[in-house]
């Protein structure tokens, strides 16, 4: 493996052999395609094909993950390996989308694999100098909010559509006064007519300004600018000028240009939200895996990203979203940190095992219905989750903590049942 | 269903009642969460709650096709349907990757389903007055390259990656004086070291002109401007100034964002690219049918959209390649033509069934490997596959028509053994 490749790691199901079905992957996706054609020299070959660098073989199984697949005569099951194939540097550059369309484009189609997915990717250094990445990380982010230590609490406005500008404000009015880092937009509410986005900046940083010079700390706004290209830097022009510090985008929906373009105009932070990802991982053996795909958002420059949550209220296991946490956490070509922002059903009981798995604070911890239908209300809502990250982070047993923490104990109450 | 709500049509499995699951997934993409929050009025509700509109059930199966769902105690299988879902046009307004997000986003994470296919999608008229949709479609086509009738014949360059301009441009010479009609790139080469765009645009566009000075038609030469958003610009303006007449893009790696504000700017059919659309396509209960898909892309208004081809060298059954082409065809608010591109695996042999199964002949037909490695060489390539075509729509038998017709013959003899 020469340091001018590119490197993919994938999972590889298939009725052939497993030379045979790595091969076809590597020729479709460089040089080859169904037959040979004559301008395939040796020597185009030699400085052009992907080349198969490992395979660790798995336990094969005796029915196809995906339909499609054509066994070849005899075969009696299907094989399965880890494989990791490399791509000359020469054949893509540093152009992010071309290099999606070539590690994870036709070859989900071929019909030699009965599953496939994109585990990981590895960058030569050249994608460091041509992509700036994150302008603010965690590190950023916590200079804008003041906030050095500890998780970022926040939560989502809820309910996710349907509020007023004037209504949403009100909402943050009460988050603000208990002292709450974050706020965001759910991913369903960007510029709708009900609620149209200068309105609702308009609104809600009037309430975050005169908080901030009342008690002179601001808490960050992410504000749903996810629209077509000109809404999008228009509407971020809208919220730097009014002391806005964040902008969020739906990342699968506005897509990697998009963002990319976004970032290079962009002085806040990106909020970047995976909504659509369980489309493209939750089979497991399709699609992509979260660790490869946070890669290609932070070489962009998303200065946060979604990673579900522990115990969420999705279909993800524990196990999975640690992994996106470390994923985030770890150095990318030596930099692009980004910060993950845990989400989905979260009421504050989950922070003990957050803590205990990942044992790091750098991370939004965002709770929606869990802050916002406390039973003493938001701003109880919001007590009660630093109440539970205090439990965790000083490893006190959260039942025990909440005897003496009565925001805790209501939310054990009202939501600590869901899942008994 | 008032005509102010958009349609949003899925295939829907789950280990939950049928009503439960589908509830849940109104709920969680319009005003609900995971508990009821105080701001979920009943006017509210009434306003901007999704609906179920409708429910076919299907058989119920003893397997979940996903992993991860958490049936209910008592549950015994994993009930299936077609539903109708409804949402609110003051939900969304008319910004499509919103609408992706709604439509498309956290649902395939919930625990409730254990399977999810969004199937179809219906616009209330407001989207036909916001997206302009499609600059030259069909009959632009037709128009720009002057062939009114019969498929439009082209190729890929073979090999996808490894030429250097002027060897691209030399294969256009040869290609362009067998009267072919359209040219693309492969989605591997976009702009990268060993060919830049401009100079593969200055050495292509040479050839195609001086082609035309001679002969009177100038071929459509589909350049891959895949990028970030200023290279495609810069590189589209290019193109223009140097008489091409056509960008391509591979719309899932560009994004919906970035391919609108191309069309925004763009003076060119743009030819669109779907690849990485197994990802989302190749699972039955998961991710997206292309039905629904090309009508996202049809919105943003790309002219040309890939389609893979009858007996193709990818997975994908025929049945499937024939709705989407008729997906295409049928119209979308009363317009928004698209051109279907059939290529993979084609050589001319498939075009008697693609018209058999099609009735049409307002589509475009590659062949990469099928022309570039054609026996006889590229010319003769082009020669076969429009004899193929002309045996096809004249219904004549492709073997006797090949006893008259010799690269046909050729072709035949060549690749027509692949399958059997």
């Amino acid at each position: 493996m020469t340091s001018d490749r590119i490197l993919a790691t994938y999972l590889l199901e298939t009725p052939f052999p497993l030379e045979t079905a790595a091969e076809a992957m590597a020729g479709e996706q460089s040089s080859g395609t169904f037959v040979a054609v004559p301008g395939e020299t040796d020597d185009l070959r030699l400085r052009h094909r992907a080349t198969v660098e490992q395979m660790i073989k798995l336990e094969p199984v005796s029915e196809p993950s995906l339909p499609g697949s054509k066994p070849p005569t005899g075969s009696t099951g299907y094989n399965r390996a880890r494989i990791i194939i490399s791509f000359p540097f020469d054949n893509v550059g540093t152009n992010l989308p071309t290099l999606l369309s070539t590690v994870a484009g036709n070859l989900y189609e071929l019909r030699e694999v009965s599953g496939l997915k994109l585990i990981d990717l590895d960058f030569p250094p050249q994608f460091a100098d041509a992509h700036p990445g994150p302008q603010f990380g965690i590190h950023g982010t916590r200079e804008l909010i003041g906030v050095h230590e500890g998780p970022l609490i926040g939560t989502i406005v809820k309910p996710s559509v349907g509020l007023t500008p004037e209504q949403t404000a009100d909402l943050v009015r009460e988050l603000g006064e208990a002292d709450i880092d974050f706020i965001k937009d759910d991913e369903l509410m960007a510029d709708p007519p009900h609620s149209p986005l200068e309105r609702r900046v308009e609104e809600v940083m009037r309430v975050i300004n005169e908080l901030a010079d009342r008690t002179g700390k601001k808490l960050m706004y992410a504000f749903n600018i996810t629209d077509d290209i000109d809404n999008m830097l228009r509407h971020h022009e809208t919220i730097r000028n009014t002391g806005g510090t964040c902008v969020m985008v739906s990342l699968n929906s506005v897509g990697m240009a998009g963002v990319a373009y976004l970032r290079k105009h962009c002085e806040l932070p990106i909020h970047g939200h995976r909504n659509g990802w369980g489309m493209l991982t939750r089979h497991p053996w399709l699609g992509i895996s979260f660790r490869a795909y946070q890669k290609l958002w932070r070489l962009i420059g998303i200065d946060h990203i979604h990673v579900n949550a522990l115990q969420n209220k999705f279909w993800e296991p524990d196990e999975s979203v640690v992994d996106s946490v470390n994923a985030c956490l770890e150095p990318l070509l030596g930099g692009y940190q980004v910060m993950p922002v845990l989400s989905s059903g979260q009421w504050g009981g989950q922070a003990p095992e957050t803590w205990r798995q990942t044992g790091t604070t750098d991370l939004m911890y965002l709770a929606g219905g869990g802050i916002v239908a406390h039973p003493g209300g938001p701003a109880a809502g919001v007590r009660a989750i630093r109440q539970a990250w205090d439990a965790a982070v000083t490893e006190t047993n959260l039942y025990d903590y909440a005897a003496t923490h009565p925001e805790l104990q209501q939310s054990i109450e009202a939501f600590g049942k869901r899942d008994g």
